[in-house]
């Protein structure tokens, strides 16, 4: 199975940071983020992964607001490692591919072919006020996946200005490249006209890897036509199972081939000794929640609602289409949940802000359940997103082993560049250009 | 007297890349930059220096076809080097604040206080191509610079968002951050509107220093305006005074004081154990010029004038306003010293190509040079534009040691931030209010 896992200083959630284990200041702390990425390198992890965001508020929760931006940081991972992925989240809304190609394409060229591209379309209008546009100017959700699905193929398109072999070099002739094998894009689309070349030629792995979360209709067919890799979180095996199904059925509609694309299914595992020691641990990161940071953490989620003002422990408000236009498969998830499931405001904020973990428990079990997703088709594999270091550290030292014993994953890496370690092929880029020297 | 070194690959010449001490993929040789920048930093230099810029074409010298992009490899370079300073060129006219403002900022957090922003605007109308838009959207030269001042606004402002002190982390009471310490900027100006805040707080040496290369008028009333640091490339000690007095006057009249912003002139030092053995060494450089590749370098500068069409050994033909929009200071030098000195037009391509250095000779001589230039207000450093790393080399061995000796030189860096050792006070960002906890 593929492995990855996202590093995010002090975390996805509003509270851990409040752990005594947990450093503060990790979210800016490149002592922090080498230490995770070192650790998930010595775990033969395929990758490493960087989320983002563009937006933020008072409301935000403490990772967002003062964190590493991951082209930069994933750079500064490159020098200290060899063989891990370095998968960083850029959003197509709200930049220019030509500089995004560069800095990806130099990231692959830094890190000897190891970066990957997390596609993302920005859901918070209010991002359109840091980049001198006004909120009736942040596209709608269909808009912004038909700009994503161009921005990849100017990226693309950029990748491929340089042929494989431009670049020959030959000191006595005086010949540094062939001109015939570099190529202008000449894109002119709805969103975008980019002529190139790109001034960066081609990595060891050619280009880097197209990751993206799709997870919405107008996401999963984005994922299914363009992206090599899709992170999804699932926390339940069945809608999993359905999902995987879902989407490597889209992708062969686009006429593709399934196996060239991965799901990959984030999981935040806690692993104990015993089933207690792991309960026990869960329920020391629950009690750091305070009940209004929980509801800050929903805010967000639905486009900065204010749910302070309706009953905690009635029903879950109905606040309407709220969450489609921003982060709409978890707010659907969420709404559907609380229905399903009679869920009280409180109960919905607090277990969004720590929801109990699907692999909890012993080593054993958690590579069991780890084994059964994997073998049942609910996943291609998993992006540890660990809560704290030591639980990446449990994860690594004691789970990992299992799923090598039971060959279900790497004991060493079977290549230094992410394409390869993914099984993903590399593309080449040649013409058949005869070049006379 | 303050010093710093550009890397650059396989160089801003057409041809020194056919050298064979030179690593003919230098420019994307993550080995080469960290070789270059930890020299630099056993030398004790104030700096490294990144140049960029975005538009290419298969006329383009080889460093600029296929190099890395300035964030991404200072990032890296952050993370195997501790005390020197990390400086990179961004264009103003072709990208967002917000987004630069993130990455130079995120730069600075990863290097502990190193990071250093050298402002361009991009000269070449045909970088409007790459970018969306059309060759007649390109700004003129004042309205790139009058986007430039209100660009460096925005990103010193963004800079701000948060207080030195506004991160507390108190695990205990579960305060993150003082929400009265972080500003939002609601920036509204003729080129930008940008909101705020940014989601990354300060650095140890609270923000990147500013880096301009101020020729033009426009140019040095922006560096005296904003920057901290200029650089020019000046080949006469009498020119250098004329433009460091005219600089500091500048400065003067913007209301600043003239000490805070220091003068870096550009050269490219060739050293030998003889004047002898120095001159040999140019001329092996200058052999390995090709008059079409001279010519080829030449019409970069001057909008992609094809100069192929003149007699190549008549007077340099007048080129009308040409280069007056792109890189006006060399053009207009170099038409300057075609007149003041009869070139023909061979002589110009070729001079410019490989440019005779000023400072060249056995490292007495070179230091003397320096010294001179240095105490006769020419300049308040040197930034060391190496053809190959050996000349970098041979000038930290042995003309540095000479500089530390005369007192001209720190032996030690005095701290480990940029500011700090370039002797820039650190902008502290504190309010007066009392925050009760």
């Amino acid at each position: 199975m593929k492995m990855g896992t996202m590093i995010h200083g002090v975390g996805e959630k509003m509270s851990d940071w409040r752990h005594p284990e947990l450093p503060s200041d990790a979210s800016v702390s490149l002592k922090f983020y080498i230490e995770q990425a070192q650790k998930a390198e010595e775990g033969k992890f395929d990758f490493v992964f960087i989320a983002d965001a563009l937006h933020i508020n008072e409301h935000s929760n403490p990772h967002y607001l003062n964190r590493f931006e991951p082209l930069t940081i994933l750079s500064a991972l490159a020098a200290v490692t060899s063989h891990i992925g370095l998968v960083g989240t850029l959003s197509t809304t709200y930049s220019e591919p030509f500089s995004a190609a560069r800095q990806f394409a130099s990231l692959d060229m830094i890190s000897g072919g190891r970066a990957g591209w997390n596609v993302v379309t920005s859901g918070l209008e209010k991002t359109a006020l840091n980049f001198s546009q006004e909120v009736k100017d942040h596209p709608d959700h269909a808009a912004r996946y038909r700009k994503a699905s161009e921005y990849i193929d100017v990226m693309q398109g950029l990748w491929k200005s340089w042929e494989d072999d431009a670049f020959i070099r030959d000191k006595e002739t005086g010949i540094f490249m062939y001109k015939e094998k570099m190529h202008e894009l000449n894109h002119a689309g709805e969103f975008f006209s980019v002529k190139g070349p790109l001034n960066i030629g081609r990595s060891r792995q050619g280009e880097p890897v197209i990751f993206q979360a799709g997870s919405s209709a107008d996401g999963k067919d984005l994922a299914a036509k363009k992206a090599d890799t899709v992170f999804a979180i699932i926390p339940s095996i069945t809608k999993a199972q359905n999902y995987y199904h879902d989407l490597k059925q889209r992708v062969e509609q686009y006429g593709r081939n399934p196996e060239d694309v991965f799901v990959m299914q984030g999981i935040s595992p806690i692993i104990g000794k015993t089933d207690k020691e792991a309960e026990a641990k869960y329920q020391e990161l629950a009690r750091l929640v305070e009940i209004d940071q929980a509801l800050a953490f929903l805010s967000r989620l639905f486009e900065f609602h204010d749910f302070s003002t309706y009953p905690l422990d009635e029903l879950f408000p109905d606040v309407g289409d709220l969450g489609k236009n921003s982060f709409r498969s978890d707010t659907d998830r969420i709404k559907q949940e609380a229905i399903e499931e009679s869920l009280t405001l409180r109960e919905v904020a607090l277990r969004e802000a720590t929801p109990r973990p699907l692999f909890m428990g012993t080593p054993e079990k958690v590579a069991d359940l780890m084994e059964e997703w994997f073998e049942s088709r609910a996943t291609d594999g998993f992006i540890i997103i660990a809560n704290l270091p030591s639980y990446l550290g449990d994860f690594i030292d004691a789970v990992v082993p299992i799923l090598q014993e039971r060959g279900l994953f790497r004991k060493n890496y079977e290549a230094n560049t992410l394409r390869e370690n993914l099984g993903l092929r590399i593309p080449r880029h040649c013409s058949m250009t005869e070049i006379s020297r």
